[in-house]
This record gives structure tokens, C-alpha cells and sequence, in this order.
């Protein structure tokens, strides 16, 4: 009845945390409005992220320094944040700036900051090192600001370890997952690069059905169908996890860039079993104007209906780890394990939550 | 305020495991189509059951191989399912037959496989050491092949350890529980039998009030009611757990059996505080052809009723063995004392969950 | 990363059990009728409460000695609680006096009793060492005996230590909590006093803002509203932990009580992480005889109101301590520290739940 015997790799991959020195979206701005706090997550650490009627969005640590209940239910008022209890006050830098029953000389001592920046409609925060931070680059945002494209957000949260996240979209072989909403689509491995901090595979498409779905149709473009012939795709789709974001690009069959996606999977809990997904999904607008207003609501159903699938299935892969105690992957195709090495290499080892003191 | 001084035996019986090395249901054939997959458990054991469109129904790990997703999400096709994720295809022996992207000769090793039958409409799987199955017999059904009897399925989960089941039917004098559906109905027990794999308790009942609900008229038959003196009920209710199954029987003043119970309790959870109980209830038909048809919703919602009485008190004994952490029944009555020593003794130790891997 | 550097204290206050050698209430009377029985918790302890058809109400563990299923789920028969299983009755003393069953020479070890008094509307058991009941008195219970004062129950279920509302309800300075509700108040400290056994605040309130809600004024008296100017509210007010419990007093100018609250907070599971809050609040009658029926409905709402913010923000603080896995509190009010003292110098250690046994 052991079902565990398979050696299990020296390092679990589901218990690496993600690196801290990079920048993490945790929240879209729309979602945060000026004179207003609202409270996320970064793994175990809770962030309050707020934007003073002038000025922009810091982020602190979401606990008081008092009693530590979440800063985000407090109240901004100018440049500071109160807390909802009692009403100490902290301001851009994190210190205390006001008890209001306290004298001034004796102000406790204020709370963590992190700093922040605000790009392609998502708040950043930088959770590790803050002395870092200025020599890291934010990532590159899809096609987010290119005028040509038009840009989806998607959020959905998780319940999985992010690197499951890297995993599924890597391997395109999982298309067998999608085989209700893509029809008899195939992959066609091509090739594959890497160097210290990516690893990319490059993928076609082909089609042995004869259903192509009307969204697949409205992105893919049309095929002939032949369902006595595999039709080829002339696309070319290239997916890369460049640590530790993860981008997929289609270029159509003259090399033009046709659609675009960024992904960061944002650890959300305190043992790594859920994660925010932050999504941007760029499509190059078609030469008659209109069109892309037109399939833009098909597109987002093709889209969610895709992602709901890989949603269930890596929850299913999380249960099964938790489950059996340990990462019983058995993977053979090699882009994913040099993924797999990648992952592991830039991540930092788990943080577990601290056990409860005990008089 | 030390509630547990009582001494615990060295043994605590909520801590025995089923013995793995016999044959259990594990779901009604009727759940399982051709050309379909379900995902049943054996304690902490997911099992696929497969039934292809030509041949018998056949018991895997569910868990794929490669991701351990269950494979009773996959596709039948052939002889063979194929695993939702990424195509991974099984057959029979449990062997990958095929990686829908790899060359046929580099297959990875396979999963599990349980030997595997059906009976009584049950589909039965042998979950211990393959070798043995042959040697064991599934146990007799009730009377589910005899046209003279009609039975009754039902499959409650209860969220409690097995062998809070076999107690629970074991002692009789438990229809104290009942009292709402069975009136003043008092147990008398009769004698007992013993041997290397059972117990066996025998009882007759007898009724002190003057009320007789309809259904018990209709299972036990009619008795003048005369609230001033004790009504002998004649039949004699014979309970027997045969490791690991129970039955219960009841033969009539003549000694013809007139009902007969089949269960099964198969634990279906990692830390064996919940089971799913399979039960066949055979009533003999009366000479009257149509009357078992009338009086069968009754009966129906009779023991349906007795049913959730002793659902929810295992689920209380369960809930103390939780909060006290072990067993502290005190029990008087010898032949369950008998039962528990049975139920020990054919048992295997506890199989904890595996932790997780830590890196 | 790392919020946990601030140094704990030697002792976490959420971690020390409330001392049991007191009488704690568990039940409001009104929920237990004549001939029935209903189950309460004093921390992991389950209490049957039992009121016979004839006498004074009894307290026994919520165990039956035979399987520890709830007493409280039995029938109630005579002086004695019957258990719902098997019957097994027990009576006042905790002894089993019949066991349907068996012969009468022959019953087993009965079950723990608790002392039991009943006043003022509630039931009180003392949970400690039952020879010291006697010398303990019960707690002085608002003016809920006085026909000058109206007495409202209220019994809200609050997931957090017990600690947290003894400290939640001394430091006033959290009027910011209910700005919405009591605009702007601000509490003046003061003074305290402080003994063996007892600290007390004392504060006046004045408002800065110019909207009075309806149940504020109605309780604490009109103000002309200048917004130019502080207002002084006449009123003082006590806040007492006299341990365990505790109380809140408001006098007017004359120094006549005007109100008064008695509130003990119970600890209701196992690991300390929730209390049941049983709370007598008496108001003063004014002249006008039908005025206090009139307002009585507000003033529900209005504490109602009130108390559901506190409870909100004490959960949260709950909540931070299970995250930070201690108490991180950077206490600057002195009365709240010398609270906090009382506190740790009057509980005791934490009893852990026991573990699972193991074969």
C-alpha cells in the first residue's frame, strides 16, 4: 500500500519560496483610489498599500505597531494612515507620527515599509532587501503601453504553489486538458533556449479535429478543415519563465508579434498553497478598427473557460502533494525540468510561520 | 478539571487500521457506466475505478504518474484511461501505454493497481497484498441473489473510525436511541457465540409502551397492545461481525430468516475519522405479492430515520475521542468487549499521513 | 522580512488560561427549562447543565461515562439525566444510578460535577477546585436586583482570548474605534486606582465635532453644539477589572450612578482562541416612567452597534497573534500594562489539548 516509495528529490520544489529581491504586483490600481488604504498579501506578510490624497501609493507593513490589527482598516488623512483602534498615525516612512492621547517627545516606534511603484495599472512592491530595489528593473509589461494592442487584466487567485503555475504554461503538452474548449489542437515542440536567469520553449500548433472553436478561430485565425489532414498553424508560440515572471508571446508566419501575455504567480498565504495570479493579456487590434471591441467579450470567456481548467488541475496537483507529504513529479520532458532547476536555483529556502509561544 | 485519569488501554482502538488483506466495496456498480471513470478512496488511497466499453471493471491509484492528478478525471478510451492533464494513457496492468509526446520507447513506469470485482451490484477491490486476493473470499452478500427477498441499497457517509460502527449495532441495548422511532422496544439478550474472526450477539425484543410505529409493525409484525404488560417479540435478532464485515439477521418464531443486513464500514479518509458504509438490507417477500412494494418507502424512511439517530451519536463518540485525544469507553457489556478485542486484533497499526518533505 | 525581532515578554498573556477557582457564568437562564438539560463549554470542558422538574439546577461534565457522548443530549427523568446512547442515568451527585442493562450492584464510575448557583438571570459554575466554592463569592451583577435601573442581557460568541476584551474595554482611547458611531468623543484620562486583585480607570469625555447621535444623547445626557468648541461631558466613567470580571460605571455630576455594566468573558474551546461574553447592562430609570421603554430599543442598536466594532477588532487582533505566533502588543497606556499584569499574575498556565494516543 506505499505509494511513496519514489525517491523524492533533494530539494521539494513546493517547499522553495519565491525570491523577495524583485518586484511583486500585488494589486491593480484601479482597486485602490486616492485618500484610500487597502490590505494584501506577499506570502505571509501582509502589505497595507496606500494612496494619500496627493502623492503616490507607499506600502507598510499591514499590522500596527500597537496591537497589530491591519493598518488597511484605517483611515488616510493627508500623507498618513491611522489606525482604526486607537488612532496612531504613520506616515510614507513607517515611523509612529501620532498617538493622539501621547505626547510627541515619546512616540513608539513606527512599522516595516516597502517600496513601492506603480506601472501598466499594477502596484509593485518590493518585498526583500529595500537596498536592492533601485537596481532592480520592473518587468516588462506585455504590450501594455503599445497603442497597436489592446490589453486584458485577469486575477484569479489559486489554490497552489506558484511554481505549478510555471509548470503548466510551460509544457503546452497539457493542451490535452483543453481539448473541449481547443478542439484537436496539438503541440509542436520546436526548440527551446536558456541562459542564467530564463529558460523559453517555442511550440506550433497543429489540428487534427475538424471543431474549431469561434474565439480559438478569432485569435488562430481561420482554418480549412480537413479532419482526413493535420493543418498546421503557422504561429509560432514562445513561453518563457524569465525568473520569476513568465511571459507568452504568438508571432503570426511573418514574425509579427500577434498577442502577448505577462504573468506573475504572488505567493498569498503562509505555506505556499495559494497564490494571486496578476495577468496582462495583450492582442495586437486587427486592421478593421472595430473588430477587436467585437471579439473582446468572446475572447474573455475563451480565455477564463481555458484558465478555470488549468485552475482545477494544478489545485488538483497541490492536494496531491499535500497528500503525499512531498513532490512525486516524475517529469520527462526536459524543458520542464530545466525549468524545474530554475525555480529552484533563484528561489530561497521556506519560511515557515512561526509556532506560537508558549509560557 | 483532569478529564482523563481514566487509564487507557495500550491499545486505542481508534488507532487500529482496517486490515488491508480483504475484499471492499468501495462503490454501487450502478455509479459506473461503460466507457466511464470514477475516483473512489480506501482510507488514505485514492482509487480510479474503470469500467471500459468491452470487459470488466478494473481498480487503479488515482494518481497519474506523472503530476499525480487523479486519473478519474482522465478519459476511457479503449482499455485504457487516459489522464486529463497531459494524455498520459493506462491500461489494465496499471503500465503507461502511452505519452502522447514521447517515443513508445521510453515510457515511465506505471501506477498501482488493486485486484478488482463485482458483486451485488458492489464493486469490491482488494486493497492489501495482491498475492492473497485469490484466497479470499468476498463475503456473502445478504440475500441479494434470492428472488424470495427484496433488497435495499444504501451508502451513508459517517464521519467517524470504523469501529464505532461495529459497536454500535452490536449492542442492542442501544435502542434506547431509537425511542422516538421504536417506542419502549427493550433488548434482551439471548447468548453469544465467539471464534478466531467473529462474535455473534443474539436478542430478542420486547415492548413495554403501547405505541408500535407502522413501519416496525410492518418489518416485525403486529402485536395486541396491552400498555400494562410486556409484549414478547418473537423473532430473534441475530448481529455478527465476521472481521471485517457485520451482519445482522432475524429469523421468526419458526426460525426462517425474514431479514438480512450486509455492512460494510471501508474508512475513507488519511486519519480514519470517516467512513463510508455500504449496506445491502434483504426483507423477505410476503405471500401477499404486492404488499413489499407497498411497504417498501416506508421502510425506507424507517430505517433511514434509525439510521441518522446513530450517524449522529458515532459522529459525538468521534467528536470526544478528538477532544480528549484517545479512547475512554468504559464498557460493561462483555460481548462488545469481545467485539473490540476482535476488531484489535485483526487490525493493523495506524499509517500516519507522510509529513511534508522539508528542504 | 522579518516582523517577529520585537522582543516577546517572558509571558504571552494570550497563552495564560483564565484561573478556574471563580464562578464564571455559562448559561442564561431563561435557555434552560424545567425537565430539560442544555450543553455549555468552560474552555475544553463540556458542562451539562440539567434543570430537574423539582429543585435547584446541576452541573455535570458533558460526558457520558460510557462512551462521552453529550449528557446534554439525554433526556432528563426525575432528578436524574438519562444519556441519549444507552440510557445511562446519572443524578446530581455525577454518580451513575441505573444502567438499564445491568444488574444495580454493578454500575460503574459516574461523571464530574460542578458547583451551580443561579442569579440575577444567569447560571454560574465554579469550574475549579470544588471545596474552595463555597468561600468565593459570586460577582456583584450591575443593578440588575435594583428596580430603579433597567437591565439588558447581551451574550455575543467573540473569537479571541479573553484577555483581549479585559484590555479592549479599560483603555477608552479607543473611542477612535467608534467614531462613526459616537463621532467625535474623546476620553480624558483621569486616574486610576489598583490593588490585589482589581486596576480602574477613570475618564471624563468631550466632543470636538458637531453631530450628537440619538442613543449617545439619550444616554449620556444633550450638549449644545458648538463646533468651535470642546465640549465637556459632565459624566465620569469607571472601568474596573476586578478579576476575573469586569465592570463599567458611569456617574453623573451630582456623582449619582447613571448606568452600569457587568461583563465576565468565558473561555469557550480549547486553545483559548474564542469566549462567550455574558454582559448585564443597567440603566438608570429616568423620572418619566415610560421614557426608558421608549429609548430601549435604540439603545440595543447603539450598543449593539458598538459592540460589534469591538468585536471585529479584537478577532483581528486574534487573528495577527495566530500569524506572529505570539504577543508582539507595544503597550503605551500604563493602566493597560498594569492590566495586563493582573492578568498573567491571576491565570494560569495554559492546558494544552491532549494529543492523539498512539498505538
Amino acid at each position: 500500500m506505499d505509494t511513496t516509495a519514489t525517491t523524492l528529490p533533494s530539494i521539494d520544489l513546493r517547499r522553495v519560496d519565491i525570491n523577495p529581491d524583485f518586484w511583486y504586483p500585488i494589486a491593480w490600481s484601479k482597486d485602490l483610489r486616492r485618500g484610500k488604504t487597502i490590505g494584501r498579501r506577499f506570502g505571509r506578510h501582509p502589505v497595507a498599500l496606500v494612496r494619500p490624497q496627493d502623492g503616490t501609493v507607499f506600502a507598510l507593513e499591514d499590522r500596527c505597531a500597537h496591537r497589530q490589527v491591519p493598518l488597511s482598516k484605517g483611515v488616510v488623512e493627508g500623507e498618513a494612515v491611522k489606525c482604526c483602534y486607537h488612532g496612531w498615525a504613520y506616515g510614507r516612512s513607517g515611523r509612529c507620527i501620532d498617538v493622539p492621547y501621547l505626547g510627541k517627545g515619546k512616540l513608539p516606534n513606527g512599522v516595516k515599509t516597502y517600496p513601492c511603484r506603480e506601472a501598466g495599472g499594477l502596484i509593485f512592491i518590493f518585498p526583500g532587501d529595500a537596498e536592492k530595489a533601485d537596481a532592480i528593473p520592473l518587468p516588462p509589461l506585455a504590450q501594455v503601453d503599445n497603442p497597436a494592442f489592446k490589453t486584458r487584466h485577469f486575477s484569479p487567485a489559486v489554490g497552489c504553489h506558484y511554481t505549478f503555475m510555471h509548470e503548466n504554461l510551460m509544457d503546452m503538452n497539457h493542451q490535452f486538458l483543453h481539448r473541449r474548449q481547443m478542439g484537436q489542437i496539438r503541440a509542436r515542440f520546436l526548440g527551446q533556449d536558456e541562459g542564467e536567469n530564463f529558460v523559453e520553449a517555442r511550440y506550433s500548433f497543429a489540428r487534427s479535429g475538424n471543431q474549431q472553436p469561434l474565439a480559438e478561430r478569432l485569435i488562430f485565425g481561420k482554418h480549412v478543415d480537413d479532419p482526413n489532414r493535420v493543418q498546421p498553424i503557422e504561429e509560432v508560440v514562445t513561453i518563457r519563465t524569465t525568473y520569476p515572471y513568465q511571459s507568452l508571446k504568438i508571432h503570426d508566419k511573418d514574425g509579427d508579434l500577434i498577442m502577448e501575455l505577462f504573468a506573475a504567480y504572488v505567493p498569498s498565504n503562509a505555506d505556499g498553497s495559494s497564490c494571486q495570479t496578476f495577468g496582462l493579456l495583450s492582442v495586437l487590434r486587427p486592421k478593421t478598427p472595430l473588430l477587436i471591441d467585437i471579439i473582446w467579450p468572446a475572447l474573455g470567456v475563451f480565455t477564463n473557460r481555458i484558465f478555470l481548467e488549468d485552475k482545477a488541475v494544478v489545485e488538483m496537483e497541490q492536494q496531491a502533494w499535500r497528500e503525499l507529504g512531498g513532490d512525486h513529479n516524475v517529469e520527462v520532458f526536459p524543458i520542464v525540468n530545466k525549468l524545474r532547476r530554475l525555480l529552484a536555483r533563484h528561489g530561497v529556502p521556506h519560511e515557515d510561520a512561526p509556532r506560537s509561544h508558549r509560557a
